[in-house]
C-alpha cells in the first residue's frame, strides 16, 4: 500500500508543529490518471462530497423536473449548508411544497453553524430541528425522489428505492462496483469507492454534456455557492474565487473533491487524518496548480499560508501546503 | 528521522476510514526511556500539556505560600477549564484578591466552552471575557508571581520576570536547553524541548518528594480534576477513572502528558495531525498498558474502542486505539 502523500505543515513561530499528508488524484475525461499523490487505490468513503452522485438519480428520474425544481433546490441538494436562515428557509419551501414536515426526515438533528441562528434558537429556548441539519437539501431530493417513486418514509433505508437508485448512480459514474457502505452522519448509506472511482466521477461529471443531468447539478452548485456551504466556509468561498468555473464540495473526514468542466477534469482527495484543514489546504493547493484558482486570492490564502491566530489576534504561526502540491 | 508511529484508526462499517499516528515516550525517574514510539528526539511545542512546569515559579519563588493559595487554585494554574461556573467564580476569586480585574489579564477572550455559561452570555448580550479563556487560571498564575517578583504589567512578554523564571523551571526539569519558543494560544511563550525532554519533565514531576513544589502541583492536578478541564473532557474523567493516581495534562495540536507519580513515570506524546481525539486514544491506552487504568471503565470507553454516533445517535464506527500502544 503506497503511504499517504505530504498535505500540509502547521508551523509555530520557528517549529513545525504539526503535520498533515493525504492521498489525491487527479482524473481526466476519460477516466485516466492524470497526477496523484498517496494511494490512488485507496478505498475511501467519499461522505458528502458524493453528494451530486446521490443527487443524480433525482434529476435523471425525471422527479426534478416534474416537482419543478429550480437550480437553488438542485444546488441544496448537493449542499451540506450551515444551516444558515437562507438555507433554513429555501429548504423550509421544498419541504412545504412536497406537503412534508421536518418529522418526515430521516436525518437527526443538528444545531445550526450559522451563529445568528443558533444564538436565536438558544435565546427562543428552542431545539435544533432536523432542517438544521446540515444534510437537509440533500433529504428534501431524497423525499421529493421517493414522492416521485412512491416509495415509502423509510428512504435511508439501504434497501429503499431511493437508496438503490443512489447505489446505481454511484456504480455508473465511479465505473466500480462498490464493496459496500457506511452509515453516513445523516443515516444514510454512504458508497466505497476507490480514491481513483471518486476521482473518475468527478471527471465524468465535468464532462457531460451541457444539458445532462450531471451537468445541471455542477452548474447549480457553480450558481449558488452560498447555497452549496454558506458565508466564510471553503466551498462556498473557493467555488466564488474560481469564478464559478468549478464546482467543490467537502465531506467529512478530510474529504473533497472538484469537477472542472472547463478542462474535464475531476479531483478527489482525502486527508488521512480527516481534518477539515488538512482536505481544504490540499484542494486549495491542487487548484492554484491547475491554474482556475489565483495563489494570491484571500479565499486561498484562508487555507494555504494561512496566517494561525490566537485568542487575542496575535499571528503565532502558518498553514503551509506540501511543495509537491503546488 | 522516524516516521510517526500509529495511534488510532477510524472505522466507519467495515471501512478504515482515517488514521493517525504520533510519537510518545514513556520515562523513569532517572530520565530514561522505558518505552517510545516514533520518534523521542522530535522537537516538540507541549503547550498546556507543560502548565505545571509554568506554574512550578509560582510554587517555588514562596509566592504561592506569601498569598496563601490553596490546592484548588494550584490546580487552576496548572488548568484547561473549559469556562465553566466553577471555574470562572474560582478565578474571578482569586484575581479579586489580588486586587486586579479582568483588563489585567494578557490572554484573549475565548467563549465559554460550557455549554450553561456560553448559553446565559448569549441571552444576555454579553461578551466572553479573558476570564472565560481556558488559560485564565494560568494567568491568574503569572499575575501572581508578577506581584511576588514586583514586575510589571507585561507579564507574557518574554523578557518579563515571569517568564524568564518559566524558561529557567522548563530548562531545569526537562534537562535541556530549550532551542526556542512559539506564541500560544493565549499568548505567554510556549517553549520547545524534545518529547524526551517533555517525559523526563514529567517523571521528574512524577518522582518529585512529597513536600516539594513539583509534588504540591500534582497533587493539585489529581486533587481536583474537575478544576484541570471539566465536564466530560479527556483531563478530568481520565484522572478519576485513574483514582487520583495519575496527573494528566492535555494541549492543543494534539499533545498530552501524565505524570505517575506512584510509578515514578512520566509520559508525554504528540498526535502528529495535532488532533484530539488521537492525542486521547493514545493516552488512554498507554495508561491502560501501564495497567493504571481499566480498559473497561466508561472514560476509558469514550476514548479508545469508542462507538461513532451521527446526528441521530446510530452508531456508524468506531475509534479503535493502535495495537502496538495496548
Amino acid at each position: 500500500m503506497t503511504a499517504p502523500a505530504p498535505f500540509a505543515e502547521i508551523w509555530r513561530g520557528p517549529f513545525l508543529e504539526s503535520v498533515h499528508s493525504g492521498h489525491a488524484v487527479i482524473c481526466d475525461a476519460t477516466g485516466q490518471i492524470v497526477d496523484a499523490w498517496g494511494n490512488p487505490d485507496l478505498v475511501v468513503l467519499p461522505r458528502s462530497s458524493s453528494k451530486m452522485i446521490q443527487a443524480l438519480p433525482l434529476v435523471r428520474s425525471g422527479a426534478a423536473d416534474a416537482f419543478g425544481l429550480t437550480t437553488r433546490q438542485l444546488a441544496l441538494a448537493c449542499a451540506s449548508h450551515q444551516g444558515a436562515q437562507i438555507h433554513v428557509d429555501s429548504v423550509g419551501d421544498w419541504l412545504k411544497g412536497l406537503g412534508l414536515g421536518d418529522d418526515d426526515f430521516r436525518c437527526g438533528t443538528e444545531e445550526s453553524r450559522d451563529r445568528a441562528v443558533m444564538e436565536a434558537q438558544i435565546r427562543a429556548h428552542e431545539k435544533p430541528c432536523r432542517i438544521h441539519n446540515n444534510c437537509s437539501g440533500k433529504h428534501a431530493g431524497f423525499l421529493t425522489l421517493t414522492k416521485h417513486l412512491e416509495g415509502g418514509p423509510d428512504y435511508t433505508n439501504p434497501d429503499h428505492p431511493v437508496q438503490r437508485a443512489c447505489l446505481e448512480a454511484f456504480e455508473d459514474v465511479t465505473q466500480q462496483t462498490s464493496p459496500g457502505f457506511g452509515i453516513d452522519g445523516c443515516s444514510a448509506p454512504n458508497y466505497a469507492a476507490t480514491l481513483h472511482g471518486v476521482a473518475r466521477a468527478m471527471a465524468h461529471f465535468a464532462a457531460a454534456s451541457d444539458d445532462s443531468p450531471e451537468a445541471r447539478l455542477h452548474q447549480a452548485m457553480r450558481l449558488h455557492p452560498e447555497l452549496v456551504a454558506g458565508e466564510g466556509r471553503a466551498c462556498t468561498e473557493l467555488m466564488k474565487a474560481c469564478d464559478g468555473k468549478v464546482a467543490l464540495k467537502t465531506g467529512a473526514e478530510g474529504f473533497f473533491i472538484a469537477i472542472l468542466p472547463e478542462k474535464g477534469l475531476g479531483i478527489a482527495l482525502k486527508a488521512a487524518c480527516g481534518t477539515s484543514r488538512a482536505a481544504e489546504a490540499a484542494i486549495a493547493a491542487l487548484l492554484v496548480r491547475l491554474g482556475v484558482l489565483d495563489a494570491n486570492h484571500p479565499a486561498t490564502l484562508k487555507r494555504i499560508n494561512a496566517p494561525i491566530k490566537n485568542w487575542d489576534g496575535l499571528v503565532t504561526g502558518v498553514l503551509k501546503p506540501a511543495a509537491g502540491l503546488l
